[in-house]
Formats: structure tokens, sequence, C-alpha cells
């Protein structure tokens, strides 16, 4: 599984750098602050959930890179601004000074819109399969819907209005279907659509598998915010508990969180048994994300 | 032409207003902010620009209400994130509280986010005449082109690191040629692909259109920022001054800077005589460019 990931993750950054090296005023502090916030680390959870769907369906890798490249754009993006003072204020992401405090806040914020943009980008002038090429507005639709005022950032301002308040179970889920799960759903929807006709038959057992990993993604975090170590985390361990943010740990208790973790996990495996392909790699995927320590 | 101005951008607001009210969370704080920063105020110069171009070569204004939505959100959300503290900290924008004031920084920072993506969001899913269907993805990549690292973020940055520094004349058309250039560029270029291939034989002399106006619209904006008021304005007299920000003026002299947007009226009148349609509207609105008060 890691060798699989961290394979993807090699394809994704040289993708991400031809990008990025296309691009005029290569000096200039947004451009080498987008290189920086883009290719130094991450996991790439989404461009490879991208990938392991498309290729199960019969995508080649070259037919997934471009959506897998742009929700990683947005992905990005994400995190410069959501560590921003005015957001969580984070000093620290994947062991590295995050984007505002290695340049400055303006650059930060103008390199998460930029990022934003380049997603948007990638997804008009990237290459895609001649049968995915029908899909190209569909994938737009689908990447701005999970990222914007239906998705994402809804989620993350559900999120900041939640914070020193007491939010019920359903509050959170809700939370964090919109921040953390929309992308992770778009990511196999992107991998499906590449696939035409093919993807849209099995996206409804997909989708529900990605909803559980989605979940389960936010709960194994929550759970590391407490358990893990800030250096294998590459941010500060405690940092939830300091703003003061509801979490499953906090709702459940730690062993309650770990349980629901796993009840998403089978959850996520039930729904890939609907699927009449090759389903190692998500399996995989769907184990690592509840097992993984940062 | 201001009757004109104004029925397109009544126009522009509701078809605005529908996007917005079809989002979810109502209540939040980010489609309050949405709403709040993209519908309270502003001339609509780039709607207006999508509009005239695309009626002048026979599209209706059904036709252009999702490009000219499109753009819009473009321009709000940039308003929002360069008014924020870490930009330029201004606290007054079209007369009323900026958004930071009027929410907060972290809603700030997120309401420019989620309009941008909703840009993406109308172009992918807003209607086109059918003639124009098959430029959909082409207005994407349009639109994140003059957006982003190579237009509008990367101006926006470039002024930034000009800021107490003595910038050339070609440095300074540099940075307004991708800060406020590349959008105004790019509403007329929205408005001629949506008129299929009529659009494309006369685009070489609307954009040298553009870009006369895109300029002149700048060097007016440094112009007001010595002359103006600042209830007129909307914002405050003199910010450019205080930030230590290079102008027309500061370059040129007032009366230098005068002669400038003259000239490059002159240069927008001289590429509309090769337009062979009606250029009433967009001749009105070169006029209007260097005579506005705010």
């Amino acid at each position: 599984m890691i060798a699989a990931l961290s394979e993807l993750q090699s394809r994704n950054n040289q993708q991400l750098d031809v990008w990025l090296s296309q691009l005029p005023h290569q000096d200039n502090a947004l451009i080498q602050a987008m290189k920086y916030g883009l290719l130094l680390g991450g996991k790439r959870a989404r461009p490879f959930l991208v990938y392991a769907v498309g290729t199960m369906l019969g995508q080649s890798l070259e037919d997934l890179d471009t959506p897998a490249s742009a929700i990683e754009c947005i992905h990005a993006y994400s995190l410069i601004h959501d560590d921003l003072p005015a957001m969580d204020d984070d000093e620290l992401r994947r062991g590295q000074p995050t984007c505002h405090i290695k340049f400055d806040e303006a650059t930060a914020i103008l390199t998460g819109d930029a990022l934003q943009t380049l997603a948007f980008t990638i997804l008009a002038d990237g290459s895609l399969a001649p049968n995915a090429e029908s899909q190209r507005i569909k994938m737009v639709s689908e990447l701005a819907k999970a990222s914007g005022a239906q998705g994402m950032c809804v989620g993350q301002s559900l999120d900041l209005s939640a914070e020193d308040k007491l939010v019920s179970l359903a509050q959170l889920e809700e939370i964090h279907r919109n921040k953390t799960g929309a992308l992770i759903l778009c990511a196999v929807r992107l991998g499906a659509l590449a696939a035409g006709e093919k993807g849209i038959q099995v996206l409804p057992a997909l989708e529900r598998y990605a909803k559980a990993i989605g979940l389960a993604f936010q709960v194994q975090d929550d759970i590391l915010d407490v358990i893990g170590d800030t250096e294998t985390l590459g941010k500060p361990q405690g940092s939830d508990q300091a703003l003061h943010k509801s979490t499953y740990p906090a709702l459940l208790g730690l062993e309650g969180a770990q349980q629901k973790a796993g009840l998403l996990l089978e959850e996520a495996l039930r729904a890939l048994n609907e699927v009449p392909y090759d389903t190692t790699l998500l399996q995989s995927f769907a184990q690592y994300v509840i097992e993984r320590k940062s």
C-alpha cells in the first residue's frame, strides 16, 4: 500500500512541478510560495484516490494526471489558507514552517488564491483521454462544487463558528462532510468520471466508500491530535484542544472514536464488495486511513 | 452611457443573487458575507464589457449572463482579499465597511475563496447559447488564466513587492497589465467567445481596445486617489500615497498622467474603428473610464 501511495506521490509531484514551472515570473514570491506550498510533502491522498479509482476502471495513469493534479491544488490552497493567523494560526505543517511563516501573510493569501485558480487551469487545459474529453466541463463543475460554498469552504466556516461551542455528533458530521469529506468524495468522482460510462455504473458504491473514508480520515485526524506526537504529525499535537474545537474523541471519548473509525472502515469495505473490479488498492487505502500515524 | 451601465448593473445583481440564493446554509456567515461582498455596490465594469461586446456581435443578454456573472465573482473576491489587513488594509470599500470589518478576517478570507470557486461553478453550470456551448471550457481556461498566477494574482504580488520602491514606467505597466488589465481583457474575450466565429474575427482589434482601457482604468484610479474625495470614491482618498505605492501621477506628474489617460482613450477608439459593428457602447465606456469620478 505505502509503496503504491509513494509512487503516485512522486508522479503527482512531477506533474505539478511541470505546471508550476510553466508560469511566468518564476522569481516572484508568489511562484516561489506556490512551489513551497504545493511540492513540499503531503500524503497526496486525493490524487491517489483519483488514480486508484481510474486505473481500477481501466484508465491509464496518463489519463488521470489532469484531475489528480487539479484536486491536489485545491487541497494545497486550503491548507495554506487554513493555517493563516486569522484561521487556525498554525506555524508548522508537514514538519515545515507554514506558508505565511516562511513567506508572509499577504503572499500566503495570494498563493492560496492562485493555487485554487491553477486547479481550474489544469482541468481546462490539461490532457485527458479521448473518452473523458466530454466529461471535462463536468469535472470543473464537480471540483467547484466540492471546493466552495457547497463544500469545503462552508465546512471551514461551520468549523470556525463551532469553536468554543458544544456541538452535537450530527453537527460535527455536517462540518466534516463539507470540510474534508466533499473533496475526498470529489476525488473518487473525478476518477470515475475519467472512465466514462463504466465509472457511472459503479458510482453509487464508490460514493458510499468515499463518504465512509472521508469521515474516517477526520476521525483519525482527531485521534492523532490526541495521541500522536508533533514530530511524526509534522504539526503541533494538541492544536484542536488549544482552539477548543469539537472533535470525535471529545464527543465519544478516545475509545469511542477509535470504534467509530473501525465501523467506518467496515462500511467502506462493504461498499467495495459491490464493485466488480479489483478493489485491492482502495481496500488498502481505507485500512491506511485509520492506521496512519500522521 | 451611464443608463446602459446601470441597467446592466441591475441585471448582473439579479443574476448573482439567484446564484447565491441557491446555496445551502443561507444563515451561515460565509453566505451572508458572499452576498455582502458581491451584491452591495460596484460599477460592474467587467460584466458590462461582456454584455457590450457580446450584444454588439449579435448575442442576446441571456446568452451573456453566465460569463458576465462569473467574471464579477472573480473581481469581487479579489477586492475582498486585497482589502485584508495583510494586503492593503482598507476599512472602506464602495462607501461601506470592507468585508473583514463587517464580518471578521477569517470569514473574509473564506468569502473570497468561495467567490472565486463560484465563478467556476457558474461557468460550468450556467446556461449558454447553443452556439457558445462548445466554448464553455475555453471560457474556464480564459478566466483562470486571467485570474491566477498568469494574471491578477501575480499582478497583486508584483504590486506588493513594489511598495516602498521606485519602479520604472515599464514595471508599473507590467504590474497593472496583470493586476487589473488581465481581467478587463478577459471580459472582452469572454464576450467575443460567446459569439463564436464572429467574435474570433474581431478579437485582435477588441484586444487592443481592452488593453488600452484596462490601463486607462488604472491611470484614472491613480489620478482619483490624488484628486478625488473620499465620499465620492467610497474609499479613502490618498491611500496609495499612504502605502508608498508607485502610481502614474507619482511617475509622470498629475498632468502627465492625465495626458497618458487621454492617449489611451485615443488608442482605444482607434482600435474600435476597425470593428465593423456598432461600437457606440464600447466608445462611451472608454470615455467613461477616464472621466469617472469614482
